[in-house]
């Protein structure tokens, strides 16, 4: 199918298929939905309003064979954050967007009655149907339906409670090959689909085809890229640990922020650890490693099964655990699990909310280290919308807000990931910096400070920090416009063949002729798009600051504090 | 007693007594207080942290015999806004802190562990005592006992539950010479106060007076002065019905925000009228003239009795009767009065709270009208701080971002009063530009657009309106550092006599030689001063907006939108 722009207003019900304009054409992933967003939404709109447009998009080599490049994008001016957002996810879905042809579906308008909606991609466009059954439900019994009224093969992009009570933490859920769920997590996109009450978004590929202007060059790049991708050994200690191998080697440096960010190092950390975790998977009769979405050759996912070898949750992330984990002081991976798996469902933030949950600890709603009183208040409260319920459902800040509470670990609003930057100096230069509140995927210079890829850096020392993240940032704004996970970015960072081979694909695809530069350059107007949609919604380099206790508290065990100057910080932006 | 600024530092808990800085020696009230915030504050600070300050100040002629002198200005930089703050209120403690000498009273840190604290300020300077009786108290409770305790001479400075739950709605409470409430009620001034511990102020002034360098001119100035306010056909129509005069003048220009601004006109606006509320007053024994403070010659507080002719709440304003009432279409004006008196023993603004309902109301969380439902709330939910109470507590911004509603009344996060800015244009300027987020005091166009004084401009034009809003903002900002009421403004605007005879007072008591231009120059010099604090804590001329739905939404019965454009807003701060 050639690339068309799919259209919803969601005022009017009305549905159009435009061709792409030349400015788009280039882009893909984050690239697209951001340079849309820029062009279509008003900066200082409100999030939740008419004005603000939900944006979906796959990556440049979404729907190819290419490995790892399952990545769908959504994008939108965000709720939590009021600065432009992209989130991104693997599943089902982003392969089938690319082979009916949608190279960005835009959903703009608001229906001005309570009715909600659905919607359902075919190669043909996009039917809006009116939504009864499922609204009120989860994303379990929303992906069940979804496949029952249409088929398994069915690509499923759905919110659940927490998006349609337009939570700030709410997720947009993507049905990954198993019918379970990954989510577009970070900065509330959940609940600007919620406000453009579209309940779910169904994409039937049927038997449509991604076209490739050059088969063999392409078939050939892929095998050098896939080769670069498996023989890495970050990418075989994902494969085996996921993600959660994390927990030792972050508390080893003593950058794991426990007890709501006041100390570095949690007692609990083996129980919690990946290597505890790979073992009672393969006890249990899980699965250690999993892919999130065809074609994946990392598999960093896995099944995790309860004490009986029932299923419990998967796609089961190192920040999420820490979240859970170290930040609320919970040591017991089933009670973590479990939460998890709740949070998939009522489609909210695993990082955002746990996070809040850090600050209401704090704030003295529930105790530290309370697994039961969070699994009760998740599906009590939050699910069902009590005042508790969104008070937590709208984020840390929201938490911090609402029970004056002082250590509220977000920049932007946005909550702060799993890396304490007073002990991991460069990833605060991320969290401050990053165009999209505080988040560890933006330049994720643990990489280099902690896992010596692609160089190495002094975690305790600034030096070089704004730098590294800089260089980072660039290259993951391009990577994620790619539909790349951003995992292939420890085999680009030290294997030279990956990202030649990565640009040999996307030039076999479109039949055109990129350069490393041109990607580069690629990433950098992304950021600088992105950085003008924020100054034009009103934020400046105050902004672009940690909160103040990370500069008045020292963290243990280093007991070092946040020392960048304003000053220093401002130089990211100098290119 | 020569002027002295009283220190209190709360970490350590030292206090000290220290001249006054040269700077500082010609500024009182709002002027001191911002250029004391604005000197020692780091304008990124948290506000509920312990780099924040408080700073209580008398006016230049408080504790004299002018008349309408009363008022004390408490600044801080605010939890709710985030701006620099002033809010002022009358009762009796500006006219013993000016007679003990205290031009102002700085408390600053923060006391690492829980316990709470009183102070007693006394010619010989601060002292700093434990509390804990009448912690979790209401502030009628806290003036009772601390009457109790010394005499009923003594000036209290208080907080409520809402301050020491640190809400954003929280007042700072000002024991009046009925020992009733008066409320220093915008911006979360009692949040602050909150955080540093301090439940309460006594302040014992004893028989120390304040020092008038010419008596006699200053006699022969307060003759005139006083003669200009008693006058005044406004000031008498203040005496009788109260601001509350207001709401058949409001609704009747279309302005009245109805149903949480909705509409511009509420159907039970005779219910709750300045003449409905006289007749009740008189009729049931109360008192339809009562002065704040001594001194007062205008007198447009109240005694409000119930049916049985027992006292129900004092100095109720036009501005707290249209929250409660129109906004949330409630025409009751006994429950209305019910619900001032609970919030005033609970310590939080009548204007946040009832606006912040307004919004809880559009976002279902209780029905329009439903008086006794908002009764039930504050008494169960907010003085108690459940998450409901905290939610609305710390106002309109915050019920909206919790409730995901887009139709929130609020500029800088502060709720929006009691005139719509889409009917009555001039106000909205003020609400705009202000220094301290939305609200009507900073620069009351009212005067000129309503009420014909001053001048004339019409309400529904653009033309003239940010000159007005300008020059009113800088007339403000110099008559709120004198300790005089807002209310001296009408006689100023309207009889050549006033402000002549206030200059020539100001000068009498400190012998001095100020101007009609020097008082100008003052008013600019503060409101650069505070604006100049917010560009450092990162606010922005985007900051200087209307929420978008003023823009989206005509209001009836004129069916006007908001439509000034962003740069005709920011000439406000060509001076």
């Amino acid at each position: 199918m050639a690339d068309k722009v799919f259209r919803v207003n969601m005022t009017d019900l009305s549905t159009s298929i435009e061709d792409v304009p030349a400015d788009w054409a280039g882009h893909g992933g984050r690239g697209l939905t951001s340079t849309i967003v820029a062009a279509e939404v008003p900066p200082t709109c409100h999030p939740l309003g008419p004005n603000n447009k939900l944006v979906i998009a796959p990556g440049l080599l979404s729907g190819t064979a290419a490995a790892n490049s399952g990545r769908i994008s959504c994008g939108a001016k965000s709720p939590l954050t009021g600065t432009i957002k992209e989130a991104n996810a693997g599943g089902s879905s982003a392969q089938r967007l690319a082979k009916i042809g949608c190279k960005a579906l835009i959903i703009e308008g608001q229906p001005e009655d309570n009715s909600w909606y659905s919607l359902l991609l075919t190669p043909e466009g996009v039917t809006i149907n009116k939504e009864e059954e499922l609204i009120g439900k989860g994303n379990f019994a929303v992906v069940d339906a979804v496949e029952k009224r249409f088929s398994d093969k069915i690509g499923v992009i759905s919110i659940g409670q927490g998006g349609e009570m337009q939570m700030c933490a709410a997720n947009i859920s993507i049905k990954d090959p198993d019918s379970h769920i990954r989510s577009c997590g970070r900065g509330g996109l959940g609940a600007v689909m919620g406000s453009k009450k579209v309940k779910f978004i169904a994409v039937d590929a049927g038997d449509a085809k991604v076209e490739i202007a050059d088969m063999d060059a392409f078939r050939a790049a892929n095998k050098v890229f896939a080769k670069a991708l498996i023989d890495n050994p970050i990418s075989q200690a994902l494969g085996t640990y996921g993600t959660n191998v994390l927990v030792n080697i972050i508390n080893e440096a003593g950058g794991l922020p426990t007890k709501n960010f006041t100390a570095g190092q949690f007692e609990g950390h083996e129980q919690i650890s990946g290597e505890t975790m790979h073992d009672l998977i393969v006890e249990r009769g899980g699965k250690p490693r999993h892919a999130c979405h065809t074609g994946c050759v990392i598999q960093c996912s896995q099944i995790y099964n309860d004490l009986k070898g029932n299923y419990l949750t998967s796609g089961f992330e190192y920040e999420s655990i820490w979240a859970m984990g170290a930040d609320c002081t919970i040591d017991n991976l089933d009670k973590i699990a479990e939460m998890d798996n709740i949070m998939d469902d009522i489609g909210i933030d695993s990082i955002e909310t746990a996070v809040a949950f850090g600050v209401a600890m704090e704030g003295g709603v529930l105790d530290f280290g309370d697994a039961d009183e969070m699994i009760r208040i998740m599906k009590e409260e939050i699910a069902m919308g009590t005042p508790l319920g969104r008070v937590i459902g709208n984020g840390a800040g929201n938490v911090g807000r609402t029970y004056g509470v002082t250590r509220v670990p977000v920049v932007k609003n946005q909550g702060i990931p799993a890396y304490d930057p007073r002990a991991i100096k460069g990833i605060g230069v991320t969290y401050a910096t990053s165009t999209q509140g505080a988040d560890h995927t933006m330049g994720y210079t643990i990489a280099t400070e902690i896992l010596g890829v692609g160089g190495s850096a002094d975690p305790l020392s600034k030096e070089g920090q704004v730098e590294l993240s800089r260089n980072l940032q660039i290259a993951t704004a391009a990577i994620d416009s790619t539909g790349m996970c951003l995992f292939i970015a420890f085999a680009a960072l030290d294997d030279g063949t990956c990202l030649p081979a990565l640009i040999d694909m996307i030039n076999a695809r479109f039949g055109i002729n990129l350069t490393a530069d041109d990607v580069t350059n690629l990433g950098m107007s992304i950021l600088k798009t992105e950085h003008a949609f924020n100054v034009a919604a009103g934020f400046t380099n105050l902004d672009d600051r940690l909160p103040e206790f990370f500069e008045l508290e020292p963290i243990p065990p280093h007991n070092t504090v946040w020392d960048f100057t304003g000053e220093e910080i401002d130089t990211f932006w100098n290119f």
